[in-house]
């Protein structure tokens, strides 16, 4: 039986927060946005709807538990959420807090590089208080 | 009680499919992508962390048949999600089929306008094999 393994391009762009009952939690490497990945640790998983019922289910609740941390913590303008996996084929959902006055309002974060990595101390610091808020919820 | 109103960027830019338990699903008039957005019938909803355990389960399964839908029917060969509402408000998830040879692939359909229209016997042909699909679900 193969085992889950984070796609290397997500692996290289993002940081480690925590596992959630089905998804692996990283805080994206790029300090324009507050921004998670979440990535069901299921072998050759591309669309959503590969996953069962009670999974699909856990996606939602895993999302918004994220979602609300963003949203506790930084405040937000909006929460944008997505799915693409047209380049990472590798299925992995972005939950991303924005506000009117940053880098690509209102457009989509996609596709849009450079990030802007964090500071290493702010990269610790934010992915601190990410592990706090998901803990409590 | 205020009523349910569709936003009129949104009435807009999409033709009506059906009504789902929650969602009205609409066809975004752009002949470019099998696209559809699903707007849950609920007045002022701008996050889907609004939305009760219920009706955020409710979300997620329709969302699946609507993205199941587009598979059976069109073959893509990726389904993208998304909500953004940075322009509109009104809470709104996209649904849509990408195909590698498609107008804007591998990038996210978003923010590239102008929009194809279909011509009128194949948005209603469109219209007709979604609405029998979403049945049969």
């Amino acid at each position: 039986m193969n085992a889950f393994v984070l796609h290397p391009q997500l692996a290289a762009d993002t940081a480690m927060v925590c596992e959630l009952p089905l998804c692996r939690v990283l805080l994206m490497n790029d300090a324009r946005y507050p921004w998670l990945v979440l990535v069901p640790r299921r072998v050759d998983l591309v669309e959503f709807t590969q996953l069962d019922d009670h999974h699909c289910r856990e996606l939602t609740a895993e999302a918004r538990q994220c979602a609300l941390a963003l949203r506790d913590l930084y405040r937000p303008d909006k929460l944008n959420l997505g799915a693409l996996g047209n380049v990472v084929p590798q299925f992995h959902l972005h939950v991303i807090a924005r506000y009117r006055n940053d880098a690509r309002w209102p457009q989509p974060v996609w596709g849009f590089p450079p990030a802007e990595p964090y500071a290493a101390a702010h990269l610790q610091a934010r992915i601190d208080e990410l592990q706090r808020a998901l803990r409590q919820d």
